[in-house]
């Protein structure tokens, strides 16, 4: 088993996955010290009266000074620049880590920057809420989550096994795989799904002959979820894509073709089709339950109301 | 304020609404009795046990004999044979509803059923879980939901008024509307989101690069919110699109014209486009939960677990 203490963590960029690292790295007692830098002042004292750094810079040069474990917790368009900022101030036998969404660019953009004797071991963790800032973390986030791990061929088995039992320590299951693999699992898994979320919202938005007061009192019947979603960051969701487009633009692709094969039962009212491609959708669901990825309360268990009653 | 309660209350399927409308009805004490029919005895004895119904019956029509208020919760493209076949038990006076989610199409199967001198004032609540059959129903379903009646003209102002009073009764807000407006705006609050949620798990589950074990393990991106909805009833999902045919016919090719739009973001690299559209998108949840139509907490609250701490 791996050690997963540090002396000091430094997290570049305090948002809702830093500071929630901050949060569980602290209650498991990972840290000696957690340090952090944010673009403004006003994010650094938020973070520093939350208790989740212990000092704060602007310049993120700094937070790096003397750290051992590195986190970029930044919009994936900044991991380049951020790592060619720092590159000179981190130490030998460090590792330099992300939690970016996307990793084949990501690794293509920071891997020129990380010195020899440092370590480069990209991650993501595979969780979140719609939030957003340091006031939107909490330590059980990562509880029960996977966090892939995607660190090169050569890459010191030492450094890749200290930051699995890292994440480990903060609840998440690590599963180590290849940048390109990720990429593709993510973009059905997540990028697809957001896209489609933001997408539905602003095709409700812009309709004439339904106002966006019906759009919202009766949001009941299923479009509130995908409001969920769509409330995400703009920033981090555009970078995703950007930095995504081959495997996004895959898996857009296929879900278009399926949703043209809807479409046309519609049209011509094929039922059994319909009926067909509905039920098939079921059972993954209970696989998702099953795999402690969700909860089986009905309704997402929006409130102790919706739970039903139990039977006799 | 007209008088919500009645004698003999008939439900024509005992499912997720049906039950629920039970449960609510009895919490309120909107009726002297509640009976019930199935097209099943075994759901028949489980509505009994769990107190839905004071009596079942496998035949509608001997459920609606002596009825005053006859609900048929049935998938809409029963609601035409089901009013036929009950045409004769029903009494003069007695008002008859409905709680299908297409209202155009089940206006024009179910009118030429209902026999002069009863009241025929079609329903539909926006409520509802991911969950089927009567062990789903609980009492607080329809709190603070809205209920949408869809009166023709020359319908009993007194009929509309007691069935108002009746769903306000069980905690909704009731909106009469225009049966072709209702089916316009639940084709985007409701029916494309629950197509756009069975395919996107459907595509999943067809790829051969990524693995089904894969899309479950890390559906914690966004992905498991759209099986949740994906686990409807299929049946009454069937029934839907081939009775709103138009209307979601219609919104469905406004989704896929603004998803061109992104997709041709994503494939030329335009950020600013993609920001744009994402950011628009994020203030109509907030407007969604000021007007109590979606829980506040992060991650709809999935557990007690994901509240963030309060700020200072």
């Amino acid at each position: 088993m791996s050690q997963p203490k540090f002396k000091r963590i430094a997290l570049i960029g305090i948002g809702l996955i830093g500071s929630s690292i901050s949060h569980a790295a602290r209650r498991a007692g990972l840290a000696e010290t957690i340090v952090g830098s944010a673009r403004t002042q006003a994010t650094i004292d938020t973070a520093l009266s939350l208790g989740i750094i212990d000092d704060g810079f602007l310049d993120a040069k700094d937070a790096v000074a003397g750290a051992d474990l590195i986190f970029l917790c930044v919009p994936v368009g900044a991991s380049g620049p951020v790592a060619q900022h720092i590159s000179g101030a981190i130490e030998s036998g460090a590792i330099v880590s992300d939690v970016g969404s996307v990793k084949a660019a990501v690794i293509e953009a920071m891997a020129p920057h990380i010195p020899q004797g440092a370590h480069f071991v990209p991650g993501h963790p595979i969780a979140g809420t719609e939030q957003s800032g340091p006031e939107s973390g909490f330590a059980d986030l990562f509880e029960g989550r996977w966090c892939i791990l995607t660190p090169e061929a050569g890459t010191s088995a030492t450094a890749v096994a200290r930051l699995t039992a890292f994440w480990q320590a903060l609840g998440s299951k690590v599963e180590v795989m290849d940048a390109a693999h990720h990429d593709l699992v993510l973009a059905i898994t997540s990028h697809v799904p957001h896209l489609i979320a933001y997408n539905i919202v602003n095709t409700a938005d812009h309709l004439e002959r339904v106002t966006e007061r019906e759009v919202i009192k009766f949001s009941a019947g299923g479009f509130r979820d995908f409001t969920r979603i769509a409330a995400s960051d703009p920033t981090m969701w555009r970078d995703v894509f950007l930095n995504n487009k081959d495997a996004a633009l895959e898996m857009l692709a296929r879900f278009t073709e399926d949703l043209s094969e809807l479409q046309r039962a519609i049209r011509f009212g094929d039922g059994d089709t319909l009926f067909k491609l509905f039920s098939e959708a079921r059972a993954l669901r209970q696989d998702i339950i099953e795999a402690g990825q969700d909860i089986a309360a009905p309704d997402f268990g929006r409130s102790e109301k919706s739970v039903p009653p139990k039977k006799g």
